[in-house]
């Protein structure tokens, strides 16, 4: 089987992109929807060309194995749920890219040492359930019946959606394929801005970033803005101002941390009145471990610091918590070296947003593979890599998975 | 007539209180409403009672005149009319306090040196309208026929409901009396914490402060909070919380200055989402010309200077501008004096807002006497003085009337 018959990569994230496909030129494939059976189906079609062995296992998993070689497998993939209203790229490509980097290598009359898995994970996403990365948990042997219990928005519970496609929460746990697994690689688009900003062409991902989330009430005293002398005032803006404004500083001073404040309500909001009230969200995040300990000990010290300088009640509430996973440092020279063979311009760099890879990482040898992303846009319509970065990230996929395939 | 059978001075507001009494414990009465005309008769048959001429001029301000003594009056007063669920002593209180000094200096046996007169002036609040303090400039001989084009929420315009209420709007010029003003004293609850803070009982009011305020609009780069590094971001709310800090300490360095940041909407309001855009309201005040020149300076060049540094477009609209004035050094000296006769603690202060003396200040000697507000709180229905607090506002007021009128 040719690789030509596939077309170019691009074509195909095309035609795979008809299923779902939202009127905004976006493509809406929801977790457990039977647009991404569909597209399963369609890709699963395609694996078998190709003379893989297809299922979709007990998590909702579609995977094809190319049985060659003796021991355990290397696995390329990503997913194929999107948000709604999602681009083109955004999981597809690490999908559609592995199938086609087997094809390439096929036609390159490549013997692989070992079995190649592809796979795409099951919701990735989490947008329906907030249950995301479910499909790569189950995979590599987490729990996830707990997850079972999560509502979508209509009060259906995830274990009856599944339930309705003909699976069982409770028998998820036959996905477990950990023991079989040499290594996991993942191709996708950066999702952010540097590759871009700087023209280089492929990204070596070092490292999935760890996350630490808070929701910050700030109770000043509302008064009025002109009769209230300045060293009276309870400003609770002026506190939530300072807090931004630090956090900022701090994360810009440090390398591979990131601070945000992105969603703020300043009560009671008039022009004359001096806020009493402000509800802020924080959101922080460190590739590596040490960062994220830092972070954990400096927010809620800066924020009850600036409280108790401005007069201010302070409530923080830890949102959400997920350690940085440091991908495999072989695997990334590997990525690099077959860049430079394909003759990729690459560098290192950490991973700001999550992947089904920041799990696979936690237990076997993992790494990333970014190809730009125009203007860093993603989880929109507007998402966009050229054709010919779409064809170079697979050319390097398929020159990875050769080089880890052969060891 | 003899001040006793008016009673108290809280008695007569708690009585005034019932005209235009709304359900939650406040007082509504709007410019030119029937409860507002209803208040002027209510009060004007105690003036009558008084031996006071009077009549409702061209610009719908209440006025009782005490024809003693010869040349140019002295004139004390204030307004009846209210936000919506309005507290019951901002503007009455003046206005019923001076009722009460005439009847204490007639019932002293005072033989004033020249007229006293007693005004309610129409519209300080310019809650309807937007026509605020339009009695005192038209009886100060402002033009105010340019605001009766000023349409309310329903499309009415000033000129109908004058017009409604047997008044034009051409006319209302007729109102001026500049000419027969000698000097004009109001007494006003402080709607600030300066006294009640310091256990003072009078506020001898120095000035009454200047405005200058901005619409600004920020506009950064939109971004993903993970996966854009610290050093490419275009953060709006940063540069709006940079402005917020900056503008506080600035204004807490100087004296009698005051800046506030109240209205503060961040876009898109994302928690993940670092933000792209942000609109402020910039609320600055000082006592004096300098002050508000130095505001004037600094607020448009720190906008620029915060844009240019954090990479943002700014945009800033100024949307008010009033010049403070100073109030008359003579009677600031004859209130204290006459507080220390009443065996009042005193001290002098700016009004960080507005009042009908700011308009009379400008063409006649001016001066106003604060007493505490609990809590500082205005326009609301909790707005409060004790019935010791207001009485004592009286006595100063009635003391220093006797002081102005026997020149």
């Amino acid at each position: 089987m040719a690789a030509h018959a596939l077309g170019s990569v691009a074509a195909t994230l095309e035609e795979l992109a008809r299923i779902g496909a939202s009127p905004d030129g976006g493509v809406t494939r929801t977790a457990w929807s039977p647009e991404l059976f569909e597209a399963y189906e369609w890709l699963g079609e395609r694996m078998r060309v190709l003379g893989l062995e297809v299922e979709v296992d007990a998590a909702g998993n579609l995977i094809g194995r190319w049985n060659a070689g003796e021991g355990k497998a290397v696995v390329a993939g990503s997913h194929l749920d999107t948000v709604p209203s999602g681009g083109k790229l955004d999981g597809a490509l690490g999908v559609v890219a592995a199938v086609h980097a087997v094809a390439r290598l096929q036609e390159q009359g490549f013997i692989p040492a070992r079995p190649v898995w592809v796979t795409a994970f099951m919701d990735e996403e989490g947008t329906r359930f907030d249950a995301s990365l479910f499909g790569s948990r189950a995979f590599a042997g987490e729990d996830v019946t707990p997850l079972g219990s999560r509502v979508d928005t209509h009060g259906t519970t995830l274990a009856e959606a599944m339930q309705e496609r003909g699976y069982d929460i409770f028998r998820a746990g036959a996905a477990n394929r950990l023991g079989d697994v040499h290594a996991y690689l993942e191709l996708h688009i950066e999702q952010g801005p540097v590759l871009e900003s700087e023209g280089t062409q492929i990204g070596a991902v070092t490292s999935i970033v760890g996350f630490r989330g808070y929701r910050v009430r700030l109770r000043g005293q509302a008064n009025h803005a002109g009769t209230t002398p300045m060293a009276l005032r309870r400003d609770a803006f002026v506190g939530a101002a300072r807090i931004a404004v630090e956090l900022r500083d701090f994360a810009r001073e440090r390398v591979g941390l990131t601070a945000n404040v992105g969603k703020v309500a300043v009560l009671p909001g008039g022009s004359n009145v001096v806020p009493g009230l402000v509800e802020l969200t924080v959101d922080t995040r460190s590739a590596v471990a040490e960062g994220v300990a830092e972070l954990e000990r400096f927010v809620p010290e800066l924020i009850a610091r600036v409280a108790s300088e401005e007069g201010l009640e302070a409530e923080v509430e830890p949102t959400s918590s997920l350690q940085p996973v440091a991908l495999d440092t072989g695997l990334v020279a590997a990525i690099e070296q077959a860049a430079a063979a394909e003759g990729a311009t690459s560098r290192r760099l950490p991973s700001g947003a999550g992947h089904d890879a920041m799990v696979l990482g936690r237990y076997v040898p993992a790494a990333m593979i970014f190809i730009p992303s125009a203007g860093g846009i993603s989880h929109s319509p507007a998402e966009h890599s050229s054709p010919e970065e779409v064809e170079l990230g697979m050319r390097v996929l398929a020159a990875t998975l050769a080089r880890v395939a052969s060891a």
